[in-house]
C-alpha cells in the first residue's frame, strides 16, 4: 500500500487575488482544504458523514506554507494532496499547487482528532488513514 | 424614541483588496456585519449571549446594496448602521459606509429571528428593539 | 436570440459555513462571481483577456440577494446565472442558487463599465452582450 | 536597540467562524495581516506608501503557524507582533494571537522585498528594518 495523491483543479477567482494582482497568500487555504476533502472522497471518506456520525473533527493544528510563484486571476490550478505521514495523534497532509509544470505552494497541514463538545484529543481514526492508502500499482 | 445611529471605524487590509486596486464588492459585507455587532453592543444587547440564552438566531435573509465608490487599500473607512424599519417578521438594518464625506456604499440588510435548531420563524426580539433606540435629544 | 443560462456547480468548503451550521451569506458572492465567470466563457468571453486587451473593467455597482434556505457543508449546489437586462450603462445578471429542486437564494447584481485607470463609466461591451445570447432552440 | 512589539486588538466576527463553532484556521491570517500592518504603522513605516512610492513589495513566502486553542465569536483578541529575525533577503515576523493569558496561535510569517512589476528579489529596505526596532527601556 502507499498514499493515495488526489489531484483537484480550482479556478481562481477575482476575490482570490489582491491588489499586487496575485492571489493573495491566504486564499491558498481555500484550495488545499478543497484538495483534502476531495482526497478523503476518493478514498471513499466523507468528512461530513464523518464528523455527524462520531461527533469527531480533524482540526488543523499547524501549518506550514512555502509560497514559490504566484498564481493569477482566472488560472486554473491543480491540488496534489497525500497524506505524508501518520502517527496515533495526528496526521501530515501535504499538498503542492502547480500550474501546469510550475509549483507555485508547498504546504503542510496537520490535522488531530478531537471530540467535538470537549475538544478532547482522540486517535486518528484507522477509517480515515486507511481511505489515504491505495494499492501498489 | 428615535434610531440609535452607530458609528464603527474599520481598516481596509490588502486581502480586502482585488486585482483592481479597490475594495472587492464582497469584503464589505464583512464591514456591515462588523457595523450591526457594535450597534447591538451600544444599545446592551449581546449578540453571542442572544444566541446562548434563547436558541435563537438572527439570520440575513434580505440583503440590498449600491456601490457608489471604491474603497482603497489601508483607508480607514466609517460604517454608519441603524435600524430603518421593523415588524414582527424582520427588521431592517440599514448601513452607509463612508471615507470622510465620501459614501463608498449604501446597504440595507434585513433580519429574521429563527430558532437555531429546527430554522422555524419566529418574532423578532423585544429587547433587540428596545437596543436599536435611543432617547430623542 | 434569447439569454444563455449557465449551470456551474460548487462544493460547499467548511470555510464557507459559520457556526449557525450553515453558509454564512457573505459566502455566496463567491459562488455568485464564479457563476458569472462561467456564463462568460460559455459565451466565449473571457473576462481576463477582457480587462488586458481594453483597460476595461466590469464592476459590481448593485447587489440585490433574498436568501430563503439554507445550504450546508460539503452540498454540491448549483448556480444558474443570465444576464435578466441590459442596458447601454449596466447590466443586471440574474442567479438562482439551488440545491436539487430546492432554490436556496436569488441574487441579482448589476455591472457597470469603467476604465480601469479613471473609474469612468464607459458603455458595456457590445461583445458581452451577445456572448451572454444564444439561438433560439 | 531591540524588536518592537506591536498588540493589536481584534474582533472575531460570526463570518471568522465555522460550523466547529471556532474561528476556522484560515480567518486568522486576516488577524496576522492586521497585525503586521500595525507594527510597521507604529514605527512610522506606511505599507500603502512603500508600495506607491517605491515600486516595491513585501509578499509572504513562507508561513508557519501552531494552533494551541479556539477562538469563539465575539471574541477581543491581541495579536502580537514583532520581527524575530532579519537578513538581506528576508525577515521572520512572530506573531502571537492571545485570549487573555490563553495563547491561541503562534505564527511565523516570513517577506521578501520585490519589485512589483517584474518579482525580481530585492533587499529588504533599511526603513522597515529600523521601523521594526526601538530603544531599550
Amino acid at each position: 500500500m502507499r498514499p493515495r495523491h488526489s489531484v483537484h483543479r480550482v479556478r481562481v477567482l477575482y476575490q482570490d487575488t489582491d491588489q499586487g494582482r496575485v492571489v493573495h497568500h491566504a486564499s491558498y487555504f481555500r484550495y488545499l482544504e478543497a484538495g483534502r476533502l476531495e482526497l478523503w472522497r476518493e478514498g471513499d471518506f466523507s468528512y461530513d458523514a464523518f464528523e455527524k456520525d462520531t461527533g469527531l473533527a480533524l482540526p488543523v493544528v499547524e501549518a506550514q506554507v512555502r509560497y514559490r510563484a504566484s498564481a493569477r486571476f482566472d488560472e486554473l490550478l491543480e491540488v496534489e494532496t497525500w497524506v505524508e505521514k501518520a502517527t496515533q495523534a495526528s496526521i501530515w497532509v501535504e499538498s503542492i499547487v502547480r500550474r501546469g509544470e510550475t509549483v507555485l505552494i508547498e504546504a503542510r497541514i496537520r490535522l488531530a482528532c478531537v471530540t467535538q463538545a470537549t475538544g478532547q484529543i482522540r486517535r486518528i481514526p484507522v477509517a480515515l488513514l486507511e481511505a489515504c492508502l491505495e494499492e501498489d500499482a
